[in-house]
């Protein structure tokens, strides 16, 4: 899979959601598709459920519509610094792809801090009209501060 | 625009900024440029002023002089981490495109924060001899910990 | 020298550091190589000694085997953002290149802080089998909380 592409891809990804266009999030996946917060630890103690689960774009939007009614988002921004992708293969028509990832959380009185790092681990795949789409994504977190409640998207 | 001449342009920027050869910094952009530092909370206020202003390549040299003779800037050291372009589109020749960063500033005994983060957002053209340079650097900072009096190229 | 081929090969190397698959790390560089973690402080002063130092793949081998005795690595994890490569210019069959980095520290308890910034200086050639090693690999750092008795690697 192009290197090229999946810059283009992961750079619209992270600018949709640090623009907080958080709506424009759930197209960057396929219909049926499978989306997981979880972390580092939980991965290695065996623990599948994650923090946050999705398995639809229906989902994920469902998301956005109560993190725009909480209101509780619009009192921090967030910015996404994206690494480089290494792409590790191909099976069933998708690339797996991992990619790390640092968040920056930037309070409204301006203090910064580091909010997450960690890695996606993606399986991404062209969609009908052939854009680049996650057939999955799972966020594995290194560590991070964030309490379930006021996820924005990762 | 060639995504990959966008990076080289990008990763040079910064590592003339880091290096700390300043003086290399305003050949970065066109003779007529624009280049504006703000926030991210003052565009939603609709204050165009900004921080930092300059209209030509002439006003970026001089900021370049000032700084040197102030000499403050030598007390600490700085590193952009600059992520993924997003090219927005085209315009007058000109190629509109977004690109986070995250600065990092290093104190002169060692502890480092993070300075800055933000978004360039750009018009990239070629110059006369083909290179691509900036005819519009404004850069949002999402929060910063800058005074205007220190202040370095971003 | 091919930038995308760059990007993947800083990419893969972080991510054999961030998985924490230390016994990968040497097989990066060639036979007969350079390693040096040095200071953007001590380059200045003229002091070339650095804080790591090898001069061939069975040293770094001997690094990790080191390193996974001692066992304190599993304290901490760490997370490379690594930034965008300047190629500088070509010598004797390398490119020399240029690569910011920062390093997230992530404590067992979920405390986060920047552990490094700085510079990767780089000889990078292609090996017998046309992959891209480094030749000399220069970690400066602009600054560091690491002490020499943890150092996983930079």
């Amino acid at each position: 899979m192009d290197l090229a592409r999946l810059v283009e891809l992961n750079a619209a990804y992270a600018r949709a959601i640090d623009n907080e266009k958080y709506e424009e999030w759930p197209d960057f996946f396929l219909d049926s598709c499978l989306y997981k917060v979880t972390t580092a630890e939980n991965l290695v103690k065996g623990l599948e459920a994650g923090l946050i689960y999705a398995d639809s774009r229906a989902m994920l939007r469902d998301r956005i519509s109560a993190l725009r009614q909480a209101n509780i988002y619009e009192r921090q921004r967030y910015r996404h610094i994206v690494g480089l992708p290494t792409v590790l293969g191909a099976r069933d028509g998708a690339s797996e792809v991992e990619t790390p990832f640092l968040i920056v959380r930037i309070m409204r009185d301006g203090r910064m801090d580091v909010f997450a790092t960690g890695c996606y681990r993606d399986k991404v795949q062209a969609n009908g009209d052939g854009l680049l789409r996650f057939a999955e994504r799972i966020v594995v977190c290194d560590g991070s501060r964030f309490d379930t409640l006021v996820a924005i998207p990762f």
